[in-house]
């Protein structure tokens, strides 16, 4: 019997991990994916204290943290998680495990385009987020591919930094709020392509262009950015019957409480609206206090 | 002029800027202490992905941190702030600098017992936070000084890791929340002493015992915590009109934002109960994307 039991290996999970094992509380984290979703980043700059470092070593930072402090670590995919009278239990192709508590940071995944050199130039030029790479843009030529209110935002954003600013969309009009598509409008950096879908990104080590689909040719940029949406991995919160809202995204109150006793999420899988690895640990964090106070029935305020 | 003043060297003030300058916002941090309060603790374990790193490093990678991207940073005292038309005018004995919007960071002080021996054994025994450093005395003989909720709490905490935890009080009756003291009493590893006050912390180059007021004897103790109350430091808020709460915390929402349009606040000087390095950072990152909002009139969220 665990006292808590995390899904997730990233920032968020790991996070909570260091928390529980340091307040005492007997800690196993599942994961598929070693490091979590920041390790598909190329360069981070904006996790404060670690200045720049890869994705990849910035995963392993979290975990050599995680397993430093005594959390046990096990990398199979949870198939099934039921409500029993004295917590969950946990259903791995290895075997089941019960426990007290779940904090699940099972994170979310950028929706693809699905465009040829899509996967090959990611992180070469293609990106999913605007706020963790567009400073690397700074004066160059950018486009967000996306028409609704993110990819919007994305890109006034991206005309703060950049010298200009293709928004992409294939229908015939963005939908962002009407704010906002007022200062789409408004931006003279910032041009928008209707009814132009990209066929393929092209570029040797880095993207070059973007080749149109239906002979609308090409487009040389620096950067390209997909902002077509997020897809949190919350089915098991589903079946456990929390609250989610109706991007799917797990509801979490500032303690990163759900609906649910013993249940606590953190991370991209939230429903906070700042997907940032800084706030995915902080809310692991909070995830941990809660878990802590529920299993001891203290009060951790300070 | 600046888009962002920062008042505050520390985890929360840090973060804020990065954040700002890679939004991209002409930024300054004003401070006093290069680092912050996170300096003055000996060994810092939970912060995650920085491991287990001494307090001074950690504000050094901070600082590196902000200087990496661009953050412009004044060691001075911030004597005065008046809200203009434009935004806010601070004013330090250099000179006058004025910008559009003003994060507040400038943190908390732990409430000091004033005994002696504290100031050469703090962080070698002595200690002000049971979450920061409670893990090191596992198994180990602990003492709280303290009779609110905070030392309540910390004490409880505490016995899930220590040995032996003694909660000292100088007056006739401990005072935490009913259900604290419930606990207290019935927990068989914490022993209180009332009516009972610390002259002096003994060792000689880590904590070795504690001697007491009024011939009431002597405890040897591995560790002693001092959970006797913060002081925010909220002065400035406090002139410029935002609302604090009864300790005299800044009363901040999730995005970090005051009652005064412009105006923020990130760290231990806000009204989350949750003192922690990785919570000030996050709290000056959603302050940092407040700002940015404010500035553009875009709303950032994903």
């Amino acid at each position: 019997m665990y006292d808590v039991a995390i899904i997730g290996t990233g920032c968020a999970g790991l996070s909570a991990g260091i928390y529980t094992a340091r307040y005492g509380l007997k800690t196993i984290v599942f994961g598929e994916m070693p490091g979590g979703l920041i390790t598909t980043t190329h360069i981070v700059e904006n996790y404060p204290g670690l200045g720049s470092i890869s994705g990849p070593e910035m995963g392993d930072k979290f975990l050599d943290h995680a397993k430093m402090v005594g959390v046990e670590i096990q990398y199979t995919k949870v198939k099934d998680v039921k409500k029993t009278t004295n917590g969950f239990l946990l259903t791995t192709h290895k075997g089941e495990t019960e426990s007290k508590t779940l904090i699940l940071a099972t994170g979310s995944e950028h929706r693809k385009l699905n465009a040829r050199g899509e996967e090959k130039l990611a992180n070469r030029g293609v990106s999913y987020c605007a706020t963790c790479d567009g400073a690397f843009y700074k004066n160059k030529v950018t486009a967000i591919i996306g028409g609704g209110d993110s990819a919007a935002k994305e890109a006034l954003m991206l005309a703060d930094i950049c010298e200009k600013v293709y928004l992409i969309y294939r229908k015939a009009e963005i939908h962002p709020e009407p704010i906002n598509k007022q200062r789409i409008l408004a931006n003279s950096k910032i041009e928008v392509l209707t009814e132009t879908e990209v066929e393929e990104f092209v570029g040797e080590n880095k993207l070059e262009k973007m080749i149109f689909k239906n002979d609308k040719g090409e487009l040389k940029v620096d950067g390209a950015f997909i902002a077509i949406g997020q897809l949190p991995e919350s089915k098991i919160a589903r079946d456990l019957g929390a609250n989610l809202n109706q991007k799917g995204e797990i509801v979490i109150d500032k303690d990163s409480k759900t609906n649910i006793p013993g249940l606590y999420a953190a991370g991209d899988v939230t429903n906070s609206d700042f997907n940032q690895a800084i706030i995915s640990a902080a809310e692991g964090c909070y995830a941990a206090r809660s878990a802590f106070e529920f299993i001891s029935g203290e009060s951790v305020s300070y």
